[in-house]
This record gives C-alpha cells, structure tokens and sequence, in this order.
C-alpha cells in the first residue's frame, strides 16, 4: 500500500476547492433532483442522454490521485472521500473541524440518505460514524490507522435535517487507539459508537 | 410514522425499472467522471452548466414517494434508498437477494467507495452491512424492524473490485432479532457483523 503524499499549498487547496467543489455540488444537486422525478419518459430520456454527453466530457482526461497533504495543516485532503471529499458527490457535504483531540462536523442529510420514512439509513450513520472516530483516532488522519472494531447503539431514529457529529480519543492501549463519538439531532444524540483503530504493524517502528 | 404502501404489479414495477435505471446508472458514472476528472477549468465550468440544465428538467416536476409494495413478492420496493435503491445514484448498484431466511448480494465497489488507497471504506463496508443485516432481521423488509445494535469486526482491508455480502437471522428472543454476516472477497471474510434489530412497540400487537 502506497502511503506517498505531495504537500500542496494552501493556495493551490483553495483553487482545487473552487475549481471542483461547485461541480460536485451540481453532481449532488443531480442527485437529489433524479431521486424524485416525475417528468415523463421522453424527458427522462433527454436527461439521461445530456447527462452521458456530460460525463464524456469529464471522461476526456482522467487523473489518479496522489494523496495531497497540506502544507500549513499538515493533515491529508482526501478530496475523494465517500463521507468527506469535497470531489466526490456521494459524500454529504461535511467538513470535519479539529481541536484539541477531538473532532466534529455539522450537516444535513436530506432524502438521498433516507432508511424508513422521514429518517437517515441507520448504514448511513454508520458511515458517518465509522469516518469521525477514524479521525478522532487518527488526529485528523495524520497517523495511519485502521478500524479493528465498531460497535453503534441506535438510541432512537436519526431525523432527515441538521445534525451535529462528534468524535474523539477515549484512550490508547499500545498499538489499539480507542475512540467515541455520536450523532445528535437539535434533541440530543440518536446514535452512540464506540471503535477500536489499530496502527498497523509497518507504521509502529520509531 | 406512516408506512402506507401502495401495491404495484411486476409489470408496473418493470416499467419503472427500466425508466428510472438507466438514469440512475447515467448519474453514477458522472459521479465517477467527476471524482477524478483531469479537464481544464473551463470545461469543469462548462460541465457544471450542463448540469444545472438537466437537474432543472428533472426538478420541473418531482413527486413525494408513496412506498411501493410488490404485488407478486409482497416485499417493499425501496426505489430511493442509500444503500439498494435502484433510483439512488449514491447506491453501489447492489440487488439483494433472498432465500430461505439468508439474504446476499453481489456487487462491485469502485474509486467512489474508497477510504485507504485501494480499499473500501470502512463506513462504506457499515452501510452495506448495516443494510443486509435488517433485511435479513425484516424478511425482506416485510416487517418493521429498527437497528438497536451493530458490531462490525474488521478481519483485514477490503479490496475495491467484485465483493458478496451476506446476511442471515441467528436468533430471535421476543421482540429483538439477533442476525450476523459479512463481507468477502475471493479469498473469504474481510468484515464480520452482528447486529440486534428491534420491532417497534407499535407493530408487536398482535
């Protein structure tokens, strides 16, 4: 596994997050706007057609990624992301903040991430969760660690809406770095995690 | 809450099938051109004005969306769900399938899923599970069940590329239903879970 980062400036990270963030909200918007549509079938046909036309265009040149670490943060922008890159749509929109150990982010899911009705996929959840302890454990991914365990109790349904996660470092135990978080609603938490993050064995060394 | 379902036919549900899923598919693949995509800042804007354009097609009509209950299966159709959804472009296209108090899935997670350089998301993996499991612990989501507990063990990384999933009911005391499964690749388990799913007080009546 390849661990290599090119540091960028924090100048060049913002003419990335200008560049790219207003595509990926479109993509999002997309999204929200396909889930529900009623128009007819021609109009869905043109769409889907306009929409290939699109991702042909994008398609012409494709990069892989290295990993960027920013310069003045000296943490990792995983621009890609599935619960936090600012280029990958699927993401809700959450920007995790740090201080001092612990780690939180405000968001809103809306019915792209509905389970049953008027409430967030207890799985989507648990992504939200699983990704905040990861970096509680990681002091915002800077270390390399693993998810061992993860254990979520689901007080109560998560409503669709504003939502407020946290997370941080319960204690280390050697090679196992153990974390908490929750997600809350304006009532309080709805679901609590706790998860075990191992260092793996290449990165204890020094 | 309201669990009102209205029953469709196959040949309804077919119909839908095959207007609806070639724009959900067109919509991931933008998604993953987006993700990486390497074009100059002018096509990014132009791509983005594209975009917007279709999104407001779409939005031109959109319906609030009766749950669907299938005439022939019995079983809900969950079109706009996160983690099966056929109108969800956020779904890995997965289909799960059900056989005698087991269920699985076969599906292939790509760049969009990534968490660690070439393996899934840890939280991605929860969200799969997450979902499998209830629909084990539901019958196919036939009875309403909620997650009370899960605990996932990571046994090692999950490769992106083709992964099964499975599902099955371990024990059921009372109102809770105890169901375990996992996640594998070729070469067996990469995440085990268990999870208790709980039927809401006002559904054991009877």
């Amino acid at each position: 596994m390849d661990f290599t980062f090119e540091v960028i400036t924090d100048e060049e990270y913002q003419r990335q997050r200008a560049l790219y963030e207003p595509l990926t909200e479109a993509v999002r918007r997309l999204i929200y706007a396909s889930l529900n549509t009623g128009v007819d079938p021609d109009t869905v046909a043109e769409a889907r057609e306009r929409i290939e036309a699109v991702t042909a265009m994008l398609e012409a040149e494709q990069r892989t990624q290295v990993p960027l670490l920013h310069e003045d943060t000296g943490r990792p922008l995983v621009m890609t992301n599935p619960a936090v890159g600012l280029r990958n749509a699927i993401a809700p929109p959450m920007e995790v903040q740090h201080d001092d150990g612990r780690c939180w982010a405000e968001f809103t899911l809306g019915p792209a991430y509905e389970g049953p009705p008027g409430l967030v996929h207890g799985g989507v959840c648990a992504l939200v969760l699983d990704h905040l302890l990861g970096e509680a454990a990681s002091a915002g991914l800077t270390q390399p660690k693993f998810t061992g365990t993860i254990s979520l109790r689901y007080g109560r349904g998560t409503p669709l809406g504003p939502l407020r996660a946290e997370a941080y470092i319960d204690r280390v135990e050697g090679a196992k770095t153990f974390a908490r978080g929750f997600i809350a609603d304006a009532d309080g938490p709805t679901v609590e995690a706790e998860g075990v993050f191992i260092q793996p064995a290449w990165a204890r060394a020094g």
